[in-house]
């Protein structure tokens, strides 16, 4: 049930009209083929800087293009569920999906990597690894085998460590903690004591009155805000370190990009990369007003306390190493991307690092 | 002397045959205007990932429009020199260039913020600035005094402080000191004695040599490389508080961006923000390895000391409120900048440092 449309009727049969100069020189271009999308979302709209990625790129495709690539696109559950995605984009259903690869990391773990892992690069970091450190080339060659491409198209920055209904004073306090968690880190957090929960974002105000959470951890501050937590979980940990970085992707039907014409795939390449940069700037430009305002509504912002790190950053490894133990290819994207993240953070310490640093403590001084 | 050509005869000439059905399939679109534009470039090619920009923004301009709008670009020295480009943009000698906002604060003391500025922002905060924060925007209303018209088209991220004949001990060292720096750090180090020299690339090694100069900034490890200066002023120090993102930008014609239409407009935005993310991610990946030669080969890494830092803070306020005092747009824009870099470091301290700030630490404990 795909609606790509190659060459519309329309399209050929007032070419000659639209070749007169005039309309030429507006920039009303006959003869572009006429591709019309569909795009399922894994995000629901109250995530609207994340699902906002997917309608700047139906804008921008559009505009590029002279309206002649359009995009259709379907919020979360309006079309397919977020974790079906995959599959639905697989047998054609839809054109394309924007989710993020770890949900699919039942059907592939080495997925994981595509978006965030514990401890694993920050932002800037992933996007060199994705561009030219071959970390997109890699997930494409995983994704090849399901007849699947993906391109990054937006990333979160680092998260926070989520709200807790009570302080965290040490490592000992996440025993038997019931904590809304997925992924690897949920694997993580088990080892040191915690009971993952599978909560929709809708009932977790609810879990914590209910008392089926002690915690949930969901984005940033702009995010976060609207959960409207800070009654019932007023302890807001930092740094989210299972999401230090935490990217979004467009997955798309492998069949349907290798029928794209060549200046379409182009298009769409070098659209997801604007999205790509301009949901990383808006929840940057929009986090710090957000923490404001949530810090006055009465969130204690605390960072997790060193043993609590140490602990989750022994457990991470330990996790890592089981899974590369039973999978040759989540083996060889770990390696091959804790090597980069080596790299890069040998380099990050020398300037920006140092440079942060500065600046951070000559405002504290005043 | 533009040599934008909207309708190229033979455009128009070849759209019947290009109309059938197989020759629009394949993506040969007639139609669309034929535009080709010069553009002159700030930067040598021996800073290939800077200039490189170029090339990537020529690459994929005209791929997106299957070739219809083409870019011929011309390294610094070619057509004009890079402080005239400026004045040759803005007369419509060449259409665009790439160049740094920085370089032509002689014409706006305000455009310095468009570049870097001592103790700025970091590239990913400057990046939210220029999209979300309006700074973009800012920019466009200075420039169009000028008739010009400009977009963000690269960033080196924060770079190194430069090289050194003699170890730095403390503040008292900088007094007399010939470096080679320009700009609004030129103006900074005065205050602490420095002697701001301008020297060109070439004679930078020579300079060492025969006395002309005792310190050299240029940018980061992967550029700096190239100097082959650990001989001659083997002390490398970081991090460079004056660059601590460093943004390249494609200057335009304002009448011939105002002519372009609409769609070309929008590939050119468009293309301009991945030239902007792949400069960096360039810079990102390649550093770490240039820094490892460079060590390697007997470059001493080193912090600036903390009273240099210190006295250096000191010293650039003080500038800041000079101009400020005296030229009420370079006000404006600093007050703008620095409210939105004080927002992100708040938020910055809160996430993304102590992210980075934990990795760093336990990679050292191994």
């Amino acid at each position: 049930m795909k609606r790509r449309e190659f060459l519309s009727g329309a399209g050929v049969a007032s070419a000659g009209v639209a070749l007169a100069a005039p309309a030429i020189a507006q920039g009303q271009q006959q003869g572009l083929p006429k591709v019309t999308w569909r795009l399922t979302s894994s995000f629901p709209t109250t995530l609207d800087i994340a699902y906002g990625g997917a309608e700047t790129l139906a804008r921008i495709v559009s505009e590029m293009t002279d309206g002649q690539f359009t995009i259709e696109i379907y919020p979360a559950g309006e079309l397919t569920s977020p974790l079906e995605n995959f599959a639905k984009v697989q047998e054609g259903w839809v054109d394309c999906a924007q989710t993020a690869l770890h949900y699919h990391w039942g059907n592939e773990p080495a997925l994981a990597f595509g978006t965030a892992v514990p401890f694993g690069m920050n932002a800037r970091q992933q996007n060199a690894f994705f561009r030219q450190g071959g970390g997109t080339d890699l997930f494409n060659e995983i994704l090849l085998d399901h007849k699947l491409y993906a391109l990054p198209m937006g990333n979160t920055g680092s998260q926070m460590g989520g709200w807790f209904k009570n302080e965290l004073r040490s490592v000992a306090d996440f025993k038997g903690l019931k904590f809304r968690i997925s992924g690897l880190a949920a694997k993580v957090l088990q080892k040191i004591g915690c009971v993952p929960q599978a909560v929709a974002r809708a009932d977790i105000a609810s879990g914590f009155t209910n008392g089926t959470l002690d915690a949930a951890a969901w984005v940033s501050p702009y995010d976060d805000e609207k959960l409207e937590l800070t009654k019932v979980a007023p302890w807001y940990y930092y740094p989210g370190w299972w999401q230090g970085s935490s990217a979004v992707h467009l997955l798309i039907n492998l069949d349907g990009w290798n029928k794209l014409p060549r200046a379409y795939q182009s298009v769409l390449k070098i659209a997801a990369e604007f999205v790509n940069a301009d949901v990383q700037a808006r929840y940057d430009a929009l986090n710090p007003a957000a923490l404001k305002r949530l810090v006055e509504s009465g969130a204690r912002l605390r960072p997790f306390p060193p043993d609590v790190m140490d602990a989750c950053w022994q457990a991470a490894f330990e996790v890592y190493n089981e899974l590369a133990a039973s999978d040759p290819k989540f083996k060889r994207v770990y390696e091959i991307y804790m090597s980069f993240r080596n790299d890069q953070y040998l380099w990050w310490q020398v300037a920006e690092y140092p440079y942060d640093n500065f600046i951070i403590r000559s405002r504290a001084k005043g």
